[in-house]
């Protein structure tokens, strides 16, 4: 992996770049749809091409337990297994771990937790998340880490931090000693920085992280319920620490709203849920803010969902269609309201990427945002 | 509408033809996925144009009790609304009035019934229902019938059988006078042949049915639950008193050997559920005969479903990958699954219109149901 700034902005932190993989390119700042089970919930990989997606995120927690990390490594890897040839992230399966499974146990080792699905017993440690991310065969895989939630006492926090910085030195080991010899190519490690909200641990974790050594570095236990404002505090304290020539990753955002804000602070990349949860859910972004298409005034709106974008949901069909579709329950309306969400984050990321290379992020941010918000608080009202 | 002939096969009554209509040809005899809903479940109009789908059926029933067919007409018509260029053909609503909905009571008027959905009290009469076929605006209409059930005695099969011929004067009737003014294109109006397993009752049907006078004639009260071979008695007893220059539909029909015999007869035009019914339970058909995908020898078979089909299914996954996409409930199994049952099945009709065109019907059987049957037996045995 080779990771290149193209333009500095003048006026704030952000910028662009692109990360190059053995899979192909990665224009940043980048947008990544989550792949949860090797399939972005919904949507064929020859759609996520012609949107323009660039790179999935898969989770390791879900893929371990099915089908098997051993089964996807006969398989040739996750590329061929879910017929996606550009760049692929996995987690480590640490949240999951700790957010999903029922009695786990913590230990230095590693942790015991059971399946959510059959209650199996399964174990994860900093050796064993690289070595299940090698057999996935992605191409950026992340450090196993403990995410503390929130709330979290000083103390608690502190002892998370200083765990997953002690894993992140073991899952380095292990990926040095063993990515060279599988699947024929060579993935890029990323470490992630912990210390809940508070300044110093976050400080911390960053330097000895650093020091360390990784491939790009992730933001790692925010947007886990914390108050917006607590969560920018951090973000603006912490990103300064971070070394300039590597990716930064903020995982488990964002928001139209927010990815504006976050890239103007020097976050390269994002992953999130929300776009396609919500789509499934009838929660859809447009240009004028969002729409949800469960709402009676839509049954017989003849117009597309949104008349300033290009997608095939919005070229194709109209808002009463999709109202149609998703009160007789048809999976259609699903699909295509997950491709109007993807294409819609997709595009946004573009035109952030635009706006920053032409000295351009103040205005352009004012005028969606404008658009976007004033539409919003509207149809909230 | 107009039908034209195309060839004859010498030893049997297979024929090829092409219907004409304001939204375009349709080669027969033709395949016609059913969109119950304005969707064929979980596909989205490009893919059934890409995989060759040239018409596409739509229940009445399901349309007038949701969006509604004043709707509907209010969008443009049904193409307009499921964005589908191609011709549409509708049912009557009959077949479902008698097996969905609760509370019937048939009159000579009409039906009365309640909605199966939120008990709503609704009537269908035959000038009701081809006011709302007209509102869906399809290219092939369906006379109303009162399809009798299997087993049925005589005496209620032939009150059925006359009812159903009263009530296509009265479609004829109100038909005629309608049609031209509403959404700018003119329709064609199919009658439909009732009389249960009974010769003499569908030998009325069919003469009488005739000297009314329709664009074309379906078969109607068959694949009700009788037995196949009283299905082929019946078959072969009828379709000798059809007009040779109408389109001739079988309705509810058919599984792949099916066609096959069914084409032999003499049949223009199918349309069935199974093959995307039975796509999204994971019985799947192929040239070497059904597969459930559901089956565990399938979790790490990494070839495709079927080494001879070229569908985007086949072109790019494993079976492994469906049966992990199945497994753990994601929508893409669904979506996977459908598109090559109707790949399937179109290209199975395009080779039995080769096979009569190069009048090599009967080798051309033979062989395709040599592998799908042997395999099919062996699997199941």
């Amino acid at each position: 992996m080779h990771f290149k700034i193209l333009k500095k902005n003048i006026h704030n932190n952000a910028r662009t770049g692109q990360i190059s993989t053995l899979h192909g390119m990665i224009n940043t700042p980048v947008f990544m749809p989550v792949g949860t089970q090797a399939t972005v919930k919904t949507i064929a990989p020859c759609e996520l091409k012609d949107i323009g997606v660039e790179i999935v995120l898969a989770n390791t927690y879900y893929l371990l337990l099915r089908p098997g990390d051993k089964l996807i490594r006969r398989a040739g890897g996750l590329h061929r297994f879910m017929s996606w040839d550009r760049p692929v992230l996995t987690d480590s399966g640490g949240y999951q771990v700790f957010s999903l499974s029922s009695s786990r146990k913590i230990k230095e080792e590693g942790v015991e937790f059971r399946s959510h699905i059959d209650g199996n017993s399964c174990f994860l440690s900093p050796e064993e998340a690289i070595k299940v991310q090698n057999n996935l065969g992605a191409d950026i895989i992340m450090a196993f880490d403990e995410c503390s939630p929130y709330p979290c006492e000083y103390n608690e926090a502190k002892q998370s931090m200083e765990r997953t910085l002690r894993w992140a030195k073991r899952c380095k080991e292990r990926f040095t000693k063993e990515t060279d010899s599988l699947l024929n190519h060579k993935s890029s490690l990323f470490g992630i920085v912990q210390g809940g909200v508070y300044n110093d641990l976050r400080k911390q974790s960053i330097q000895e992280t650093i020091n360390i050594g990784f491939d790009g570095y992730a933001l790692g236990g925010l947007s886990v319920g914390e108050p917006k404002n607590l969560m920018y505090e951090v973000l603006n304290y912490t990103l300064p620490f971070l070394p300039e020539e590597k990716p930064r990753y903020l995982m488990g955002i964002g928001s139209p709203e927010d990815l504006w804000d976050c890239v103007e602070l020097g976050i390269d990349m994002f992953d999130c849920v929300m776009p396609t949860k919500n789509a499934r859910n009838g929660q859809l972004f447009t240009t004028f803010g969002k729409v949800n298409i469960k709402n009676a005034q839509y049954k017989d709106d003849f117009s597309p969902l949104d008349p300033e974008c290009n997608c095939y949901t919005c070229r194709n069909f109209t808002k009463a269609y999709l109202s149609h579709l998703f009160r007789v329950g048809e999976i259609l309306a699903l699909r295509l309201n997950t491709l109007h969400n993807l294409y819609f984050m997709i595009k946004l990321m573009t035109k952030i990427r635009k706006a920053i290379e032409e000295d351009n992020f103040e205005a352009a941010k004012r005028e969606f945002l404008g658009k976007y918000e004033r539409s919003t608080s509207k149809v909230n009202s």
